[in-house]
């Protein structure tokens, strides 16, 4: 079985060494061969609309995925000429665009925050007027990691928040003041067979992902979350895996992003979950029974960004397990490894995490 | 950090897999690039007494290590010219020699089985006489899956045995009644640090590893041990992973070889313990400190021969994990693949291990 994976970033490289040991060969396509992915597997470099690579890409596989979230749709359905494009690039539009996106929150009766759509600032006097403040304007588009975004605390902050992001089409959105952030991942095998792993509680630092721990105090929030999913499920007929970012406010889901991909949050299951997200991407994707999802113990996830600490440093801490990307350059912001740790209860869980954050 | 495995099985693949999360690349060295190991890392073709390639390797890499016990120990000597070698080649040496290694257990102190040199008919009749039958005929060196040995019942068999094997060095052993197999997987890094994982039990289906069981009834078997082990490491000042396959009788250990590599009765490692076999082996050979070799569950491994079963009917089963080493070429007899469960008691582990033999 042979699975083309547009973008060769962590997450393509985490999803090709998921595939060695089922079998599954994966080919990598980035814009340059000098990638975290492109050192595991095969790779090809090439622009994300050059279509006649892309063709002869998809040709030689049984399947093409992608792990990044930006790939043009356009050059997706090029390809579905040929050969089949899981998740749907229909879904990917919707989540490449923050107006699309939440439009379908709304549609499917998912909770998400108040938005309205900007393109003047006379849109943007409208949206505070209508949702109030504090808010924060965004890029429709191309947003990650708290990059295109701007926090609207007063009146007087509009002008030079519209005049930061201005020349794109943007979305003003309503300031939730929430009390945790939690990711679900989701899993829609080709036959529509689901799984769903438990709900995990994130934590950011300047709009980055900093740590992660699964699984979280959920009670009925692991119910509605999962019935939020399999709408966005049924809506696509979506095959792969799935997540959905929230904040916890007053105790219920609001939506706030989904990604239509394996995701950061989901790191923790490599070694803590019976399935990796990677590997059940995989085995959605290529049209196999999917893997258990449950639980191993108590994991926890620390995102290494901007530096890598000392390998030995690292390894001596027991049961600490490293995951390096590979990547030669290191750069402020910029996601180079995580650490995962698993135990046998929360609260070892969060004193070893917390031990774990101070190597950064 | 680089590492340079010489022999590129299943057993290089899955060192250089373990090593990406790491950052330690694997660079491969083998016969032919057409290697379960040069599908999933760089791979040199060559001989295995090229010299000139084997240096060149040796220089692009930091430490230089092995996946196949026949490597030339002459060879690990002229690379470790230019680049360290572990484990040792003199630790090699005696692990390619049957009459050596028993020599050397025996000089250890660690129990085995009667044993004689034969090179000459006149030997194998004095064998006999001294260690009595029933007894096993075997090739001094490159045995392995039972292959190159003939079990001796009566007298009369012993023309046929030994025409069966003349012309190369022998060693008769007398025959043990074993209850049980088991094996001892250690490691042992650059500082003198050791860890052990628990016994794992085995058995044989005609010579060759067909399911592992760990960890298994041990009672004060696993302090025997390891301190046959430590002194093993301490002979050798060993580094690296390293194997004992013991016999059970009388409720007492009888050790039958040793491999100084990573062994296929430790690929339960991969989930069933908090550091894999690989990983910890590539910790010790990079003088990083060892990772934790306890047991996460109660695994057991089924080795796949000859055929690989159906993926959709392997994955369609809650909790069984399919290694598939990528091999193009099914024989008889040549380990394709394994299977992993990991479960919360050693009974349920026992049950879906019964299930997982069928799907051979």
């Amino acid at each position: 079985m042979k699975v083309a994976i547009l973008g060769a970033g962590q997450l393509g490289r985490m999803l090709a060494l998921a595939g060695y040991p089922l079998g599954i060969a994966c080919e990598l396509y980035d814009q340059t061969a000098e990638t975290p992915g492109g050192q595991v597997a095969k790779i090809t470099a090439g622009a994300f609309d050059d279509y006649r690579k892309l063709t002869a890409l998809a040709r030689r596989a049984d399947v093409v995925t992608f792990d990044w979230e930006n790939v043009p749709v356009e050059s997706l359905r090029v390809i579905l000429r040929s050969t089949p494009v899981y998740p749907q690039p229909a879904a990917l539009e919707v989540a490449q665009d923050r107006l699309l996106e939440k439009t379908a929150f709304g549609q499917l009766g998912i909770p998400t925050v108040g938005f309205a759509a900007v393109n003047t600032r006379a849109d943007l006097d409208a949206a505070a007027l209508k949702l109030g403040l504090p808010g924060i304007l965004k890029t429709r588009r191309f947003g990650y990691d708290g990059k295109g975004q701007v926090r609207i605390h007063r009146a007087a902050d509009m002008g030079r928040a519209f005049a930061a992001l201005a020349g794109q089409p943007l979305i003003y959105e309503s300031f939730v003041n929430f009390s945790r952030e939690v990711s679900l991942i989701g899993v829609r095998g080709s036959t529509g067979e689901t799984a769903f792993y438990p709900l995990t509680e994130n934590v950011h630092e300047q709009g980055i992902l900093a740590t992660s721990r699964a699984p979280c105090r959920a009670g009925s929030l692991q119910a509605s979350a999962e019935r939020y999913m399999r709408s966005i499920f049924k809506k696509y007929k979506y095959v792969g895996v799935l997540a959905i970012e929230f904040f916890v406010a007053n105790g219920r889901l609001i939506a706030n992003e989904m990604a239509p991909r394996v995701h950061n949050s989901g790191h923790w299951t490599i070694e803590g979950a019976r399935t990796s997200q990677f590997e059940n991407h995989l085995r959605a994707i290529c049209g196999l029974p999917l893997g258990d999802t449950s639980a191993t113990g108590h994991a926890g996830m620390v995102n290494l960004i901007g530096r890598l600490p000392k390998k030995k440093t690292v390894l001596a801490v027991r049961g600490l397990h490293l995951h390096d990307y590979g990547k030669t350059e290191a750069r402020p912001g910029r996601k180079l490894g995580h650490l995962t740790l698993v135990t046998s209860s929360a609260r070892s869980r969060d004193l070893a995490l917390g031990r774990a954050l101070k190597l950064r």
